[in-house]
């Protein structure tokens, strides 16, 4: 691994941590910064799950480091390949990327691939508060556990339009034991192979915003099966090999108190002055063998929560006896509103709200449990901890029933009370062009794939970015790809010619132009099956007009929401439903619109949208060192 | 995997295939030809072992497939990527590669690796007849599967000086069940993981110079536990599973006969006139499903075996009571010896030619077991069988013993008797420069590292065939590494500080200059531990002038054979023991010299020689399109 070092926060080097870290509050008060990370991105033997496993880290941990950050800043991210063999790219996720198309980090797309050994640096301002993450876009790589959170704060003397004590991320995500090769190879096999269904979710808590810099503080939560969970949990929370959640609350006189991190030279003073004379705090510990946090007195809190989905499965988020209040989900604020239980499908991020008003001398389960999917990996339960009672205590009820798999009705109930902010930016009342994209499972020469009006994406190798900019008729299927689909295609069948073909094409835009996507979702190979997508827009917010049951058709128009419709960068299409969204092409660059289920866009569940490439400015020529726009720098000058 | 081609002989297409052969041999018979081979490599379920697994394959098999050419042809493999996330190259072991070192095949040294999605075409002449084999050449690429035989017959009209009835080449392999990439991360590990030995020992058999193709008839023969093996093969050999090899023997009544393949449209007639007025044919019966080979009568027969060696351990080769008679090793010819074992180290290979003289009512043992390391891996067996007695009647003794995996007099027995043929090339009388190069186990920041002269290598992102050609001065260390070590150094012993350096100089050496190198083994950093390490040379034969026992010394150069040494590209030093060697600098290009046991050259166990490079022509831009030639060529275009 050599030396690896993490501005501005090395984790392993506790003196430069702290002068960093105070070098960065003194900078940060005079306005937006650049943040600069040096990362190295290599294969590590890790146990997410208590099993022993190769997972792709960066700077030795996984998941990689938390980014924090506030509006208006520049984040630089110096990432070295320290792979053997494989290339990668980081993409920034909800993150639009103005004026920096070729910092994206997709693969075939807005960049060609790191190769090993060598350096990219991904440099790009953060222009809106929110919960984002980034992840590998390449292969499986994200599978492969390349992705952490990007949390991005309201810019120095800016307010939130909500008020919370303390912050947490939390990163839900799924792992299977079976290698990430071994799964590519699985889905382009004939015959096919599913690779099944995720081993565990996985919850990865932190806590934001400390001064003491606690990415280091990780709250692994491995999921344990609900049946024997009383069992499972005694063996698992004393084992010192788990972290967890401990929200302490007792009542706390007035000052100042000492939280004191035992086996660490730092010693914190924290107080905070609530509404009402109250105090609030929020305290971690870590029951692993690396150290121990210990917080003895506590407080009445709120804390904001930010989520966010990484890999394949959509999960519901259950908190028992906790109401949730969802506020802001992919970088966009919400109409407040309450809920017990939340969908999150993969590629979304929100922030919620809660409040530790329940009883304290009782602890309270969290659960996470899958959605969408006949669910064949356990749920994940963690414990909501009221300090000062043991946190190996556990809950006297049973763990929270989830709804039912597939419980549309719950789901869409969820979906429908996520409306923006007032005051939130509306979207154009008409639209330029409409796009209608059915989403369908076929076949192709024998091996299963996923389409969109026919045609399943198959990348090129040279970048779309490049290629269009300099004009390289070459580098990919000059036939655009279908706006529409047949108005005949029944979509409550099986396809009745499942024959598919590969494609590249791009849907080119008009810059500046309204543009409508309605996602239209159909049975897939099986009879009576329809799968859950969610549709994840790269360089973009879009707003989500409407969701609706069956073929869209021109009536559903009526339904569409243009006074407050939640700007998004990732929307859902139920089985059998279409959703219909609205963006605007403002971003000059080339920009994939994918299902973010990542064996479904490795089976060809994409398209490409690109606009205004021409006002693209230099790209770097890492970016462009592959395929066909490297050789033709190449060529040009050798002749 | 789509449509693959493999030229001339797709074995897809019967037709096409019957077409192409005819072609072959219509053009061959006017002397040297362009070979044109199109291959993709990618990974496939495979069970080399009965074990399905991910192996790195070519156009859908494992091993890659034979390629057979004459003296003056010029091979061309047009090769595509198709791996998801991972470069490739492909090294031509043995093929020295004169006026083409960009086609040498070895990441970071003589080309860029071939991205995914990308082509490379490999053109170079086979200029040596003699038994050769291709390989990955980065990371472990070797271990996941990526090799196959490259066997080069005499030209047209041109007699070996050896006679044989028919041919066969058998790759001896090693497996491992562990992913290689995780193998990769075990070997990067600190604390350091052993990858541990092979699960199996594998014999892949094919019959070569066959009209009708016989590439498919893969002999696929698994290793099984020798204290069990009468049970497991007579589980194995009938489950249809297994392929073996069966020699026919009965006496044949002159005429032609046909060779019938059932479930196949082809059948062959073949009819040897032999010296004496004797028939002598082979047969090859595959006990697979996928269609059975059955040859009905029978021959006294001579064959010749052309083995290769591929991976990490050393093997030992046993026919039971059929002396082999050794005449070629690494494209060389060899004064002819008799042997009824022969050890082969990984980059080794050898023609033997053995004769089906021993009683007929009776199927033999062939037999591989580990040489040189203490054997975790089981004996490997098959049967050499008399038709037309069934391949399933095991031979009535036991699998022959092999010798003690560290009786080392016995190895060195059979390599002294390693000489080259009368009216070979002898080596220059005397050496310009001298290099001696000490091989130990070191440490370098906790990492557990090779090193030679206390340098381990750590190839640099730009290969050095561009970054020296075109003077980059910053793409590796310009300090030459040390020609010597201290003479203090005591080789009997751990060291006595293990600390290393990494380093990636080159050692430049003045063209057509011949250059000694002394191969000095030491003590690993275990205590009374000192390994085998087979040493391959890229882009040259050398003489081995001699191995001795202890530290070189000056008075050891009167003990030189430069009367008979052999002509060999990969040569063993013994444990504490030291081999000389001695070439002639006048390959123009960047070539490696490695220990040859893959898991070895991944810890730093290989130096780096370049010479004449001036005189290198024009290197293909796709050999460039990396690290700093690529920048130079990209930058200097944009300027």
């Amino acid at each position: 691994m050599g030396s690896f070092t993490d501005y501005p926060c090395s984790d392993a080097r506790k003196f430069l941590l702290l002068w960093c870290c105070l070098s960065v509050l003194a900078v940060a008060s005079l306005g937006s910064k650049t943040r600069h990370f040096k990362w190295q991105v290599e294969y590590l033997y890790w146990s997410p799950d208590g099993v022993e496993n190769v997972v792709m880290g960066i700077n030795g941990r996984f998941p990689g480091p938390t980014i924090s950050a506030k509006v208006g800043d520049t984040i630089s991210v110096h990432l070295t390949n320290k792979l053997q063999t494989e290339g990668v790219v980081i993409h920034w996720h909800g993150i639009r990327q103005f004026g920096t198309p070729w910092a994206d980090g997709t693969a075939s797309i807005s960049q060609c691939v790191i190769n090993p050994g060598e350096n990219f640096v991904y440099r790009f301002e953060v222009d809106k508060a929110g919960t984002f993450f980034y992840h590998g876009h390449y292969g499986m790589q994200r599978s492969a556990g390349l992705y952490g959170s990007l949390i991005v704060d309201v810019a120095e003397g800016k307010r939130e339009p909500f008020h919370y004590d303390g912050e947490f991320s939390l990163l839900l995500s799924d792992w299977w034991h079976k290698d990430v090769h071994q799964q590519e190879v699985d889905l382009t096999s004939k015959p096919f192979r599913w690779i099944g269904e995720p081993q565990v979710m996985t919850l990865t808590l932190k806590k934001l915003n400390d001064d003491v810099q606690e990415d280091e503080q990780t709250i692994r939560i491995s999921a344990f099966d609900s049946a024997n969970q009383r069992k499972r949990a005694v063996q698992l929370f004393p084992s010192g090999a788990l972290w967890q959640l401990v929200v302490v609350n007792t009542v706390h006189a007035k000052g100042k108190r000492a939280v004191r991190a035992p086996d660490s030279p730092r010693a914190a003073e924290q107080d905070v002055q609530a509404e009402g004379g109250q105090h609030h705090r929020i305290g971690i510990t870590q029951l692993g063998d690396r150290g121990q946090w210990v917080v003895k007195d506590m407080y009445l809190f709120s804390a904001i929560l930010r989520t966010l989905l990484i890999i394949h499965v959509s999960f519901v988020l259950v908190s028992q006896n906790h109401s949730m209040i969802v506020v802001e989900a992919d970088g966009n604020y919400l109409q407040p509103f309450s809920t017990t239980d939340m969908d999150i499908y993969s590629g979304e991020t929100y922030s919620v709200l809660f409040t530790t008003n329940q009883d304290p001398s009782k602890n309270y389960w969290i659960s996470a449990s899958v959605r969408g999917r006949e669910p064949k990996t356990p749920q994940a339960l963690t414990i909501l901890n009221y300090s000062p009672i043991s946190a190996s205590n556990l809950p006297p009820s049973l763990p929270p029933v989830s709804p039912r798999w597939d419980d549309y009705d719950h789901s869409k109930s969820f979906t429908n009370k996520i409306l923006s902010l007032m005051g939130s930016p509306k979207p154009p009342s008409d639209y330029h062009r409409r796009i209608s994209l059915l989403n369908t499972q076929n076949t192709i020469n024998g091996y299963t794939r996923w389409a969109i009006n026919n045609v399943s994406l198959s990348l090129p190798t040279s970048p779309y970015l490049g290629s269009i900019k300099f004009g390289l008729n070459n580098a990919f299927d000059r036939k655009n790809p279908p706006d529409n689909f047949s108005s005949l295609y029944e979509i409550t069948n099986p396809p009745v010619n499942p024959n598919s073909t590969y494609g590249n094409g791009v849907y080119m835009l008009d810059f500046n132009t309204t543009i409508d996507v309605i996602l239209q979702n159909a049975n897939a190979l099986k009879a009576n099956v329809s799968e859950i997508h969610p549709w994840h827009l790269h360089g973009h917010d879009f707003w989500v007009l409407g969701y609706g049951q069956g073929k869209f058709s021109a009536k559903d128009e009526a339904k569409f929401n243009l006074k407050n419709p939640p700007l998004r960068n990732t929307a859902v299409i139920f089985p059998y439903g279409w959703t219909a969204l609205r963006f605007v092409a403002n971003n000059p660059g080339a920009w994939a619109f994918h299902c973010h289920i990542e064996p479904h866009l490795h089976m060809g569940m994409g398209v490409v949208f690109a606009e205004g490439v021409h006002h693209v400015g230099r790209i770097p020529n890492e970016a462009l060192a592959c395929g066909l726009t490297g050789k033709m720098l190449m060529n040009n000058n050798r002749n």
